[in-house]
């Protein structure tokens, strides 16, 4: 029996384009017991947001404190603002069992696999560098310019894909939906992970 | 990624009386691409047998004389008859990708921990202690004192699922029979286990 946290944390990376997003969306309809933990931004908040529900808003300067002192298991910054999940909060749900999904790019990845002690780490591959030039060209606006680029990002983040756990292929939505559900259920299978169970039916019957 | 071999064997388990068999029954029946290694016996051919087909049918002394070289990945004696699993046809199944299930007891089990370099361990347990014992009643023609015996040993074997990487308890056969297919569909996602994804996805996008 390994060691491991009672809860899970899920981290579904893909290069832009692969479709991780969908399939994320789709896991947290099957299971609604996903706990989620509340990320800081510097960004202002909008009509109807409240400080510690959506988001908790910080300073720039105090979201750059708290990440020198390592407060963020990850952080990133998008349109110039800054973004980050406090690792206390991550570790907080997972040690009273619940479960946490992150659906983040490859960089972001890279930074929860220093910062999380333990963590499932699954890549989401397009069907093939065509069609992840199809996809990307589909979404619309961009020059062709910035689609070369982009591609040439997701080949380098293709590159990382070694460093995950699990690998699922997302060449038709139900069959990669099948294996990101197999790969949660069976983690939440793992001996290690359910405590309950070895006080029920391992220690009762031994002692 | 991890060193796997692209074949996985899958090693299921539990308790007599725990309904591991059923269990495998339908997993082999779901999915047919398990691959089968002809097992080595010294009992007697019956009719319509074919030696290397249902079995590698051996005198007891050659057999002894393989178990001693370390020729199997485990061996056991059932009523009075050795029977025995050929090492290097379980791993040139693996290392040609092929899958194979052990459904085994737990003495089985242990043994292939020791001889086998990976392996999926998975445990199936009873709902309850109670449970178990009502399902060995139910066995039907034992005498009382052979049940308590049986109760004996399921006990110690539930002592040994720490030991094992999966814990899958089966108190509703089609809950139990989704997670034991989940756990095969995640194994055979292990980023180390797709080395074709590796060359077409991984390589061709950075070189």
């Amino acid at each position: 029996m390994s060691d491991l946290a009672p809860g899970l944390a899920l981290v579904i990376s893909a290069p832009s384009g692969a479709g991780k997003s969908t399939l994320v969306h789709r896991l947290l309809q099957a299971f609604p017991e996903f706990s989620f933990s509340v990320s800081c931004t510097t960004r202002e908040p909008r009509p109807g947001e409240q400080d510690g529900r959506e988001y908790h808003f910080l300073s720039r300067q105090r979201f750059q404190e708290l990440r020198e002192q390592g407060y963020f298991a990850e952080w990133a910054e998008v349109h110039g603002n800054l973004y980050g999940t406090p690792l206390e909060s991550v570790e907080a749900i997972l040690s009273r069992g619940g479960h946490i999904v992150f659906d983040i790019d490859v960089q972001g990845a890279r930074q929860l696999r220093s910062t999380l002690n333990s963590g499932v780490f699954v890549f989401i591959f397009p069907p093939s560098l065509e069609e992840l030039e199809n996809r990307l060209h589909g979404r619309g606006s961009d020059a062709g310019g910035d689609i070369s680029h982009r591609l040439e990002v997701a080949r380098k983040e293709l590159g990382e894909a070694p460093g995950f756990d699990y690998w699922i292929v997302n060449d038709d939505l139900d069959r990669a939906f099948d294996d990101l559900r197999c790969v949660y259920k069976a983690e939440t299978c793992r001996s290690g992970r359910n405590p309950e169970l070895y006080e029920r039916l391992v220690q009762s019957a031994i002692y």
